[in-house]
């Protein structure tokens, strides 16, 4: 058979060929939008790489993007990694340290940067070691940035060729890097291959996962900044789907206009923006999201009580997918097989969902023997596979890999037909007198409480039991719930042993860069004492 | 990124895990069936891995097949390449003498073959050189196989153990091969990667060609013994569909029964099998085949009166697509694009169809140059990808190959969205006056007269215009109509000088192995006067 390596630069021509003719849009607020054709986004490709190019960037350099999701992110996703250098998404939500510690151990050399976030990158520029120009997409005041060559993208493109020689690339050669959110210790770096990035991109494409055809329209709301929008970019790209993007207008009722106006069929986002789009249809009755055939959640588990709403009322399947960062992301897909009971279908919607064709899971017990896939035996989740991480940038912590097998640091369990449940992550696991407690599972079980907007569950010190579980509760505006009542709404669901003691009502839940509940600061503010607890 | 090959051994391994409850069902005729398990079909390919390594197949021996489409060849599809050995295809329909050459040239050591074919391998046994064991599935009486070890499958298959440590492979190592139908000249070998297979079956997955899922049930009735049965074998084991094989009971009322019974939702056949369906719906109405959601279609041009039948009057979508042996076979579907008018997706339907991502194709000029993708510009049609083979095996015919790109031996137009016409083999293009002739644009029109049954069109000498086209008609029983009728049907389809002079009508069209116009034959017998031929 032919030496056909598989590259981003093939899904670059294969959209700008054959796809030529389908659009990217992007958001530019108050209801205008923007539309380019894949054939005039290779040109912009082309001329981004010559600019890149003119500037030094060489074979492996790392070029960084500090950007929302855009035409001009999708231009960069696609000639970074196809000029042979790569492609560092930089996540514009992390603290001024934790993006310079990023971009110094990535050794970044220009970054690509929206103007509507130059003032996030302001703070960063004087504690970067490697970065000597940063090139500036869209208008704004730019005057904060210093100590850094600024070029306005606009001028440096427009006077370079839309012909670019690509070069022949081994397909297992770096094409980006992203690095984890680091909720516990300093993030570490994922690098990924073009090899990984087309097989991804190729099996999120099949009918098993999210089955992008030409006929789609696809709106990735989950970050490009953060693992490649969970691989949607390259996906409609490869399948000549159109994509809508929202730039930085992800509220809400922007969310609600742009799916009206440019019907997706598909889209990705984590479930606390599906919540706010569901309480803005609730607020503002008469809008129509039935474009949209299939959404993709993960990010954190999806409540049940969300699918079904926007099921039952919106007419809208809202898939559930599970990933990490590690696993470029998309691993196992919630997608129910046929001819089962709607009881179970809706159990294998609720579940983290079964591996795509390529992906190997296993749950292993403390001592990394592997467990049977019987729904019961509880360990945590290994996986592997040619876009699972080997390694991570530098060889950090190289402990989370078990002979070829990724440590993904969930528990969980698998069912026979590789339904994968997580209940928690291993650290988020209540250890209560010698058993576990999964977290998790009270969480999902609170939220469908009708007075309850989120809540998070701790493990925190406990004499007796060594740990316990602590409720942190938000209610709905002007909703009222005692703990007394809400652990009566518990009783039935869970173990007696489970139901937590501790309770207290805050007004938001702590999270992290990428939005989940940041549970570190939620335990540590339990032990200074800042939540008023009550005990039961 | 991890190394994790791409390999039959992972669709094994994918299908028998988490698809393990998914069955494979074999027509054993009078509407009787049999059925196991993927989990169980697994179970049989350690067995027969146990048994082909006692009979001292070893890493890239090939072991060859003569076999029907059923539960047994599937079983070999598995066993063989995940071994490390070759899964040989070896084509059923060729003559003893054909057969001989290629398992000669491939050097099969061991075959498998069907009881109820043993006597087409009989007088193949006496030629060959290097076949030392014949296995045989089935009942039957096999006493016409002499001169070499035969073994019963189910003696051989029950004493051996279920487990088999599969080894590790090489992506890039042989998984199976497969001879050209040698139409021209001696038969060619063509030798598939795992990874080529490995990629080719995923592609066939994605919503843009075949959209396998779990939800599928696909009867392969393109046989198994040539171009894999076009890989729907390995995309259903992947996808964890359901399979369903007919055996050698391939006629339209046998498949109307499997179709009506089993309910497949995707098939595969050349346009021959579902005319012969379409004539017994029509001869025996009141049955049922709208299980079937897509027939994908090829092997040669499908006519459009075919393709609006099956969707008026049973509800079922032929989708055409186009590859060669030597493509894998999947190379363009012709899945139409949305928005577009009606007429226009039946042009798209009509075509090849367009590349899949991971395929690339070109029309070149008689010097090698390549020609612009204007649906006008008409050349040889090149191609090239991970599963488009790079020489031949032995490296017979290398003027085939052009820097890299295969070179169809087809000829035909590209339309600027990538949809592919081809209006002719090469060899079968007939030059009149210096202008082409498509000898297959003539016969698409033929076919539609409603009293043409089959029609074929070769070059003939002409004095004065070099070639000239001759049509070979074969009417429906009963049918009458004269040449001057069908010339007068032509005419506002065709330009003025396409339409043929010499007409001649026949009982049946010659035809190849593979259920192709057999052009050859019918230009010699033309040259031995065998026809009567009338002249306009």
């Amino acid at each position: 058979m032919q030496n056909w390596p598989l590259t981003i630069t093939a899904i670059l021509q294969h959209a700008c060929g054959v796809n030529g003719d389908r659009t990217v849009t992007t958001a530019d607020g108050d209801s205008r939008y923007r539309t380019i054709s894949y054939r005039e986004l290779g040109a912009q490709a082309g001329r981004l790489a010559h600019a890149l190019r003119g500037l030094g960037a060489e074979r492996d350099d790392r070029v960084g993007t500090f950007m929302w999701n855009n035409t001009e992110h999708l231009v960069a996703y696609l000639a970074v990694p196809a000029m042979g250098a790569v492609l560092h998404t930089l996540n514009i939500r992390l603290s001024p340290e934790q993006i310079a510690y990023i971009a110094n151990e990535a050794e970044d050399r220009i970054i690509i940067a929206d103007a509507s976030v130059a003032g996030l990158l302001a703070p960063v520029l004087p504690l970067l070691q490697t970065v000597h120009t940063v090139i500036v997409v869209g208008d704004g005041d730019v005057s904060a940035l210093t100590g850094v060559t600024v070029l306005r993208a606009d001028e440096l493109l427009s006077a370079q060729p839309t012909e670019y020689e690509w070069p022949e690339i081994d397909e297992n050669s770096a094409a980006a890097m992203c690095y984890t959110s680091g909720t516990t210790g300093n993030p570490k770096g994922v690098v990924y291959s073009h090899r990984s990035s087309y097989l991804h991109a190729l099996s999120t494409c099949t009918a098993n996962a999210l089955d992008v055809s030409c006929g789609d329209t696809v709106l990735p709301i989950v970050p490009m900044f953060h693992a490649n929008a969970w691989g949607l970019p390259y996906a409609a790209l490869m399948a000549g789907a159109n994509l809508v993007m929202p730039d930085r207008f992800m509220d809400g009722t922007s969310l609600i206009d742009l799916i009206e106006s440019q019907r997706p069929t598909v889209a990705g986002a984590v479930p606390t923006i599906w919540n706010d789009v569901m309480h803005c249809l609730e607020k503002s009755p008469g809008h129509d999201i039935s474009s949209l055939r299939l959404v993709a959640c993960g990010g954190s588990a999806v409540p049940l009580s969300l699918m079904r709403t926007f099921q039952e009322r919106y007419g809208v399947c809202i898939q559930q997918a599970w990933g990490m960062t590690e696993t470029s992301p998309l691993a196992t897909v919630a997608k129910p097989l046929p001819g089962v009971t709607e009881e179970r279908q809706w159990q294998m919607r609720v579940s983290q969902g079964r591996p795509m064709c390529g992906v190997e899971v296993r749950v292993v017990d403390d001592e990394g023997h592997p467990l049977p896939n019987d729904d019961v035996a509880v360990g945590e989740l290994e996986i592997r596979g040619p876009w699972i991480t080997g390694a991570y940038y530098l060889g950090r912590d190289a402990e989370k890999f078990d002979s070829g097998w990724l440590r993904t640091g969930d528990v969980g369990r698998i069912d026979p037909q590789g339904y994968v449940t997580l209940t928690d992550r291993a650290k988020d696991v209540i250890k209560s007198g010698g058993e576990w407690i999964s977290s998790v599972e009270l969480e999902n079980h609170l939220i469908a409480h009708p007075a309850v907007l989120e809540a998070a569950v701790v493990g925190v010190p406990d004499e007796r039991w060594q740990e316990r579980p602590l409720a942190v509760v938000v209610l709905h505006d002007g909703a009222l719930a005692e703990p007394a009542e809400l652990r009566e709404f518990l009783a039935d669901k869970v173990v007696r042993w489970w139901l937590p003691e501790r309770w207290t009502f805050v007004a938001q839940v702590p999270r992290t860069s990428v939005g989940k509940y940041d549970k570190k600061t939620i335990r540590a503010r339990h032990a200074d004492g800042a939540y008023e607890v009550v005990f039961l």
